[in-house]
């Protein structure tokens, strides 16, 4: 099996480094052939070839079994918007070109995290959501551009029918393998694209008799992830909308540096933490690599059918932090200060 | 002075009822001739002309010092994406009719209600943020519409220089009154439209030395709003940026039914929680009215200039608290029985 490394910037590197061991460790221990090859993307890439993702790397990507991506970002951009070439250009049409249209956020809570987190432990206890973002389309991938002499600027929030139709499938089926509630997520009171989404998922949901559908503004479900996370099971919301409530949603895990995702579609699969390349703690050892060790585990489980392989990871995480072991992240109080690690240790 | 009384759908009308009857108290308190008159909008107005914002309504509203409005929206639309007149509608014309491009929510929390929100009280504690949504511009009044037969939806997002620019003027202006930091909530590592607004609230940045400024994406504002909400003073930002976060952020006051907001232009001002219609409290005499009370009391400070008569309204909301009692959104295991109330006693 050939897995490429796509690092990235920032904290990337670093936790995506701690991804690759664990499954180093994987094959080891359960006699699997994995073979690696690395590949650029984003500031890094810009940097080295003037593009933000060279053809070659887009080639390996397309020949191998899996992906395991970092983060990429520079606030070398941030702070300067009219940049032309910019790191999230090379993310962005990776997932276009990999046809990379489901991105899956399981948001789930350790028990021993469950004081970590802003919210209140009674109200997060038991909390477990499956996010479906659409990755391939809305204002991320419409027409963009200025008028009025640049005094003007627009971008295209756009769906057709037949991408809402294969995540919110994938959406219901995952239902029927948990709780069998799907919420769909729009502002179908505003937008004509959330009308179409509401449309399409409402003749989605008809073929699913055994899941309960539920459809609910952005705005609302902005408020509801904190005010009852427990009253969610799987999510399905377009690009940008997932984008923001995904994020929000991390805070039910107790830290962002938690959060694995896996973005599917028709062949490779990509595996990434949900948080960025944190430039502020970048190099520092610091970080924390569980999001791309438990994305490891995502991989091993998704694209190579691994579920023992996959859960042992898990499980190794949670013993890690049964033992006391934290990243500052995640740290609270009651952790022994020699307990504070981070990627260094495992780098 | 004259106020036009805006009831909308569902609790909408429960709710202004209470706002009217604290203004009502106030002109008598303090001798002041306050002389109301009803306009419709919504559903309601649908039902009664087909228009869900009548030339009458409009009218009136154009001629008045002040308007206190409820709330509109209703199921039946939500359910029938296809609906071709709906009552947001009239909500979005209004605001483009009057001018209203500046839509203010203070989020702060009655000490009263440190137990009832979800996030941890210590979280919580000292948490007090302005928002300055933007209201008149992005996608909510960009071109939409449908092609490819129907299957393909799309809307767009956009924004100039000068709507921008008035929106940052009056966050600035309010953080040189307040903590001196204002944060700007964009998308500008995708959008073009956010790179035009981050490049315009940096211009006006520099004509506020003394003003702390902070550009955040809007998924890590969401995030970071839970995390840490003492991190933010002034939040200025476009309108669904606005209208998500705000929501959330709701969760902060310990509740929706807490919120008010002051929708601001160049000409008159108009008032509203920032709760919905809520059909599912409906006529129960349950709703919660601080919202709607609270909304008085920035109309009488900011329209009017009395902040005496504000002040007096908001420690009467304190007291009220204080007393213990509570509606059922806001209370919780220690609430007695009896002090469990509604609209109902008001109105
Ligand atoms: C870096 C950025 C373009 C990206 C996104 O908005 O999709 C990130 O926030 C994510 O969620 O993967
Ligand atoms: C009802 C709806 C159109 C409205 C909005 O999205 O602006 C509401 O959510 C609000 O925040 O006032």
């Amino acid at each position: 099996k050939k897995i490429v490394i796509l690092p990235g910037d920032g904290i990337g590197k670093e936790v995506t480094a701690c991804g690759k061991k664990v499954l180093e460790q994987v094959a080891e221990c359960f006699g699997h052939q994995f073979v690696f090859d690395y590949a650029t993307i984003g500031h890094e890439a810009i940097e080295a070839t003037g593009s933000p993702l060279p053809d070659t790397s887009l080639e390996k990507m397309k020949n191998c079994d899996a992906i395991l991506f970092g983060a990429v970002g520079h606030p070398k951009y941030d702070n300067d918007p009219s940049a032309k070439v910019r790191p999230e250009q090379g993310l962005l049409k990776m997932r276009k070109e990999l046809g990379l249209y489901a991105n899956l956020r399981p948001i789930k809570l350790f028990d021993e995290l469950l004081e970590a987190s802003s919210i209140k432990p009674e109200i997060l206890k038991g909390a477990d959501i499956l996010f479906f973002r659409e990755l391939t389309g809305d204002v991320y991938f419409g027409e963009r551009g200025r008028k009025d002499e640049g005094k003007t600027a627009y971008d295209t929030m756009i769906y057709s029918r037949y991408e809402v139709e294969r995540i919110a499938h994938k959406a219901f089926k995952a239902a029927l393998t948990r709780g069998k509630k799907v919420t769909s997520v729009d502002k179908a009171n505003v937008l004509e694209s959330s009308r179409l989404w509401r449309e399409v998922v409402q003749d989605v949901a008809r073929q699913y008799p055994d899941v309960e559908v539920e459809h609910m503004f952005v705005d609302a479900a902005a408020m509801k992830l904190i005010q009852n996370p427990r009253g969610f099971d799987v999510v399905v919301t377009g690009n940008l909308f997932g984008d923001i409530l995904t994020d929000e949603a991390s805070q039910i895990a107790g830290s962002m540096g938690m959060l694995a995702s896996a973005s599917i579609g028709d062949t490779v699969g990509l595996y990434e933490p949900i948080h960025g390349s944190a430039h502020d703690i970048t190099g520092k050892g610091i970080a924390n690599p569980l999001a791309s060790i438990l994305s490891a585990a995502l991989l091993l489980d998704i694209s190579f059918g691994l579920k023992e392989e996959s859960e042992a990871v898990i499980k190794a995480v949670e013993k890690t932090l049964r033992e006391g072991y934290r990243t500052r992240d995640i740290a609270d109080a009651n952790t022994a200060h020699e307990k504070i690690l981070g990627t260094e240790v495992m780098g």
